[in-house]
């Protein structure tokens, strides 16, 4: 499990006063991004020089509480599913100072190469890092349990 | 079903130069304020003066193709379930010029009141919206399917 | 001058419920989108296939009155400038419905080749758009009036 | 001066695969937000609990060099300009790795009762971080100097 806080920010509020139900994939990313900041050179270099990426096919969320401006998130992240060449990550965020869960988001990618915007083999390093935060209950398999 | 016809911006698109996946939840709400584009005053009204609105509970996505930079997207929305203070919408998102399927959101809400956050009995005006638009082979519930 | 009508959108508000300052740089943006729709496939087709861009170099903006949740903003883009290589944008921002206005953008841009990110001469297709809605009082000259 | 790193994300650029423009104004307000997070509660209680912020009135930027995926950018904060109602923010913002100035952003803020939306007297703890950081060549003057 990696953990990831990071504030609620000024802008990410909406109409209702709330963070705005999107906000949520954009910290979803912002986790995974530091997920796979052990990568050599990070989650950027895979994708600006290796050209590999991690296009979404899949997002299941559920909402518990709403988050407010002057809250911190708690996220934390790991493997719900791993594949050949897609994995399921999880990211169970929470508030960090009461511990309330607010969300839940499943995250299906697929390994691609990003020029020609097709699925490949997962890269060692890449498959490293799902492996190495896998959830104690999950066993290997190429399907999407859903 | 509505019908709700975008360009994609600029900026909407990642390192990856494809849409981020997180914007389709931006169109999602997008095409939920055109679709209650019929209430007195619109959705803002409803936010703003009557203090009812309809946080997410829960979001389910599948994306089928990238979009891009140029393309427009077309995306129908329809009602998938509805219930006593909860409905699920569907958007349909597909690629203007070609027809081809790019996702699909399902998005499920409750009626509630913003000031003390908790759900409420669908007003009539929004549940007459929802109403006109429910899928054909949709029963009435109050239970999400999933 | 060409005119665009947007209404402002639920997730555009902040915490202090008025539109997020910097979210006047992405109507900026849209209006420029809009002003250069006139040129054959649009502003995109310019940046995807001509690999040509206008990155801004210079923003000058004013806030006069706050903008919220249910109003519809009226954006007037015209040239305040033309250059050579470079032009300077000017958006009148109001409210739709009293015509007060609500803030100012000046946006200086250079016609770039994106792909080696340097200055090049102004297409003429690029240059017409501009010359066709150059301010009255307006005279060419290369260099910003700040 | 007070300074904050961030690494800039997946989709803060734009189909010109440079961090898009109007983000830069999204850095800025996120290094307000650190600037003042020596108040008691952070900036989020001033705006949530006081019901005091700083809205935008003026904001002049320049831009020196594009910034890509992978890059961090410094962003150094200081208080360009303090008046009794109002004050000028600057953000240096650079590229962490190479020291190449990116960008620079003038912001200027009134004190503002949100619940009224009008300009009130500057609160001392408020004043004192201003103060604090105040650039060594700056004479305090209610006026912007432009």
């Amino acid at each position: 499990m990696i953990e990831l806080e990071r504030p609620i920010r000024f802008e990410e509020v909406d109409a209702a006063r709330i963070v705005f139900f999107a906000r949520f994939l954009n910290f979803a990313h912002e986790a995974m991004e530091h997920f796979f900041a052990g990568l050599d050179g990070g989650y950027s270099r895979l994708i600006m020089e290796r050209n590999v990426g991690l296009p979404a096919v899949d997002v299941a969320m559920q909402f518990f509480a709403p988050a407010r401006y002057g809250d911190t998130l708690r996220i934390e992240t790991t493997t719900a599913r791993l594949g050949n060449r897609s994995a399921t990550l999880r990211y169970r965020m929470s508030h960090r100072a009461s511990g309330e869960r607010l969300a839940e988001v499943r995250h299906t990618v697929v390994t691609s190469n990003l020029l020609e915007m097709r699925s490949i083999e997962m890269p060692s390093d890449v498959r490293e890092i799902f492996s190495s935060h896998l959830e104690p209950d999950t066993r290997a398999g190429d399907e999407p349990r859903r």
